[in-house]
């Protein structure tokens, strides 16, 4: 009996390899890429874990929940950490980095996140590792939600350790993930004492096992099959440009926005400024004494499954998300998004022009 | 390079034995299945062109198009035909049949659609079988739109030849379908000499070949992965169980017809007799001076794809089918139906009550 | 639950539309290409009874199993045909087809298999094709055994039904085919009173209702699993390159039969001429008082599924044959193919070389 | 443009929480079963890692390679390491564990290895679990090379956390495994400070936001693919029935250590005691003066690929491993090994009997 997901051959290590060329040639990058065989937070952890160490300081740049998260990951490996807390609603600064660092020149360890889906905003990443590469700390990007979605030139940009997963603007599988890793992340993850060996967290043991001996052998088993969906998914970026498909998510962000404006009733914006808002996902500040978390689930009870969220912890009650990336950066599911919402406040009370909305997002697309 | 529709090993003989014996349990059948390779059109075609003959008198019940197609095959085979056509928004009766049968006593192939998705009606295949068996016809029937959305019994009700599909409620492929062949049937096309014969359109060839030969080694490569997921979907729907996939689709079924006539604004169910209502779709009557075709071209425009379409040929201009069959035999498919055609037919001015509509449809399921 | 073969988003027209072009860049054909949606046997009915009615006259030239097919479908179309057939350990020669049309001057279609697998031999199309075209009948060309395996060029050839399947050197699925259509073969199968129309047999069907409305909307619902292969085979042979396919099976053919020779034990290739040997199988002579099934059947029973099979029908005593094609068309099923036969052969008595034929084979590789 | 790994909808917590009850199942545990969403070495670490501390002192039975890693794993945490190191062609026994444990009675985890693909031996657990479970122990088992080859009973033996893996006998994917967990290992962890917490690693973090929740959200994205193929190898099991499954494996041991006896050359078993061989795997010794990777080399340049490697590391000179799980454990495969094994070995000059040992493995199966 035949299964097209158990009786396939294995996947081999030239293909493998082949697959990380892939990888590296979206980066645009020529330091080494590792591919790692779990979701995207492996490799962050796995390079925080590696970059940081008693006595090592570290900027970590919070815009968001998961700069949250390296925070307390920094804090484990026993650094200090210098917490660049900015309002979820705005983007962080080359100005604020510059006078964090300057405020502790020690900082060994910048972590950023360049865009945030939970939060909605984007960073400028390019200004800031300027600023970071100048003051000689190790850069480290979360880039899970802006790969694909918008520009990302980790080399260009100063990036030492450059995470990418493939379930968001990819439109790939979330099982497996890569990190781009330069010369000099190399050299300080090999002089921690510290930084994970022998571990399925470790950067090093790929370096080892893998690339030094010539990419001949796995170090273990794959995860075939998100290995070849990361490769279908290359295919069809390849395929169609990566310009175009940032394009397409820079036009689903623009259009989100648009439509928000003009459908009014109270709904608007969440990050002010349309240059610090993501192009992955678009979230929404909701009208004052609707709760955000009632009027998604009046959405998602109203029809079939639209990329509406509610926002997260503290965020639940006044923030909504509409992702739009991968299949979902389409003209077709902004216009769905905003006509639910739209229904959905308007049952609240609240005065919304749904055809004004869908005029909006339409034009967007002209 | 590995690829999950490349890299399967062939599909065995034995292997495609037990997707028949499946095949043939979902129909309780005991007679012999064929999985013909192509879409259903194929094995109803064999079977009309196998079945028909000069000197052939065939009663061909035209509900839909189907049945249409059906007349012009017989015609083209030489038969004599008798089209019995009834209203697209009534079912047959067994009376009429009967009488049909009484005024051709020389009648001695009968062709029934089961469910007509594309008018929205199923006919009562059960009390039609025994009049047709006890007149000895042999006896077509189409239940590519039937099966797993209705109860199915072709030996408990005198069915010669059924022909089944997948695509439609078992939510499968439509690149391979089945018909089951009674002993009676065999003998009928056996001794018809302009029977298809070493040909795609044969039913024998595969009775010679592979089920008079023990089924040892298939007539020519088969569509493998067609056949891997009929076998899926067919393993969907014995752990489901298939009466609670019948039951899915006659509640999305009754849901449509109680949102739409909840909703008002002059759109009315086709099929008057709920009872006459087949469960895969739901065809609506739209008001005087609105065009079907508009409206569903606005209820497309507007978001993302629901299974709305504009009747075809001369019913484009007044009738729009709302399908619900396999994964869209659901709520939230209905129910984001009627709210989008509620929301279409509000902007031609009319007075629909989108809330009731929900509401009614949202009732059905509790 | 999700199955990756059940819950995919439905076949585009455009997709559709997108994969057939694929196929015709690969047939590098100025011609409609109607990807047919069944086994290579389907097209190939379709072009000889679209082809072919009382009154036309068919030189029929039978190197194999499927020319004498062709030869029965042309006889119930009412066609005179005749016969050329060739010992199935020759190719047909452009003089023969010279003389057979020179003798018959009515003829007005050809049929012709490229390859045949089933005995291993194949045949000069472009010289074929020249005397077809300066004779005016219409050619029409099996290529299922031929595409990907060897040159094929049917607009430079003058063929004007050209049927490919997937499933031989394209390493692709079984389940949907092609056929390119020339104006002229257009032309006469709609002259064509009995043609096939409005049925699964009809091409005229494809050029009415899909090419000449533009490619909107699909007939029927397609094999969409065999579709998606199809196009995964398509970018694979684009990604290695046409000709690099190629010249990997005409090496695997080429080590075949210097293996076989080396090895001796009195096994010798089957077609004596190499340049009449087809690409994708070589077929072989047993050692006279050596059964061929007996002696596959050893092969197979002494290890793993190789792509070893006895001759069909009357050559089923005598005749071995060793596919190549598709994954199968490298140094390593070559090696194992003609080691197995060896031991098989050694068991018998014969005095065979294993070693000799090893380093055959392998040396072809260098 | 669809693709079948890229195209689906994502799985749903509950679809995730089902696949968990299967593997449940397939323990016969009623424990809580942790799906780790990488291969076998991710929680096999995070057992590790959560179950030793400073202070702890862990019986670490080492019976091959794995055993190696978790010893260091082991002393990385801190604890007190007293290794029970077996001779690699040997098992363990219970009185060699018991009399470890009696000698530190503050040893408080054990771990030990089921079966070593690797070195080819297993160990009775079921006689260990109750040495361990009388003297308090958290008993740690590497179930990845045993589950579905041989009983399996974590609770009935009174294992403490259960590792496995579907990509051996399960014939499943490797990119995720699982672990059963019991009650007092929760505990144990929970109360060790310096278990994994907000980590790749951690088993802690899947209780606290997964299985305490209710299992309504998972913690981050799963590998899907991965899952799903994890799924339909369970469905596969299920079907066979897991007795089947186990009993084939059985067979294939024991053929290919019988076949090995009557092929002679110098090459025999490596584990001496039948009952100490893994179902899995079957370790040969070759013959003095013979090297295990060349011999392996010929095997592989000969033919196509068979799962048949030289021993790792230390044994790299006289250890081939002869795999026969999944779909290899059949008759056929073990057959293939031995003859391609027989053939190299003969040209080494080695007296061996290829019909022997091919009708000793045949025997098996009569």
């Amino acid at each position: 009996m035949t299964h097209p997901l158990l009786d396939l051959p294995p996947l081999t290590a030239a293909h493998f390899a082949a697959i990380e060329r892939r990888v590296a040639a979206l980066l645009a990058t020529e330091h080494d890429v590792v591919i790692t065989q779990g979701e995207a937070l492996l490799p962050l952890e796995g390079c925080v874990r590696g970059g940081a160490r008693p006595g090592s300081t570290a900027l970590n740049v919070v815009t968001g929940p998961y700069g949250q998260t390296f925070g307390d990951w920094l804090r484990d490996c026993g650094a200090t950490v210098v917490d660049l807390t900015v309002p979820f609603d705005e983007a962080v600064t080359p100005a604020q980095v510059e006078r964090a660092l300057a405020a502790r020149p020690e900082t060994d360890f910048v972590s950023l996140v360049h865009a945030e889906a939970a939060t909605g905003n984007t960073n400028p990443v390019a200004e800031i590792g300027e600023v970071v590469r100048a003051h000689g700390a190790l850069f480290m990007l979360d880039a899970v939600a802006s790969v694909a979605a918008e520009p990302l030139l980790p080399d260009a940009w100063g990036v030492d350790l450059c995470v990418i997963g493939a379930q968001k603007a990819m439109g790939g599988p979330a099982g497996v993930s890569a990190v781009s890793v330069s010369d000099r992340a190399w050299e300080r993850l090999a002089a921690n004492p510290q930084a994970p060996r022998r571990s399925y967290l470790s950067l090093l043991d790929w370096k080892e096992r893998w690339i030094d001996t010539g990419r001949k052998a796995l170090p273990h088993a794959p995860a075939q099959l998100e290995m070849l969906a990361l490769e279908a998914s290359l295919e069809r970026i390849e395929a169609a440009g990566l310009d175009t498909v940032t394009a397409r998510h820079a036009l689903a962000a623009a259009a989100t926005r648009a439509g928000t404006l003009a459908l009014g009733g109270g709904l608007a914006p969440y990050v002010r400024d349309p240059a610090a808002a993501a192009p992955v996902a678009t979230t929404l500040r909701t009208p004052a004494g609707v709760d955000a978390a009632e009027l998604v689930g009046k959405v998602l009870a109203a029809g079939p499954a639209l990329p509406v969220v509610a926002g997260g912890g503290a965020l639940a009650g006044e923030m909504i998300r509409v992702n739009h990336y991968g299949p979902d950066a389409t003209r077709e599911t902004v216009l769905s998004c905003l006509d639910a919402l739209g229904a959905a406040l308007a049952e609240t009370g609240a005065d919304v022009d749904r055809k004004a909305a869908a005029d909006a997002v339409a034009d967007m697309w002209r």
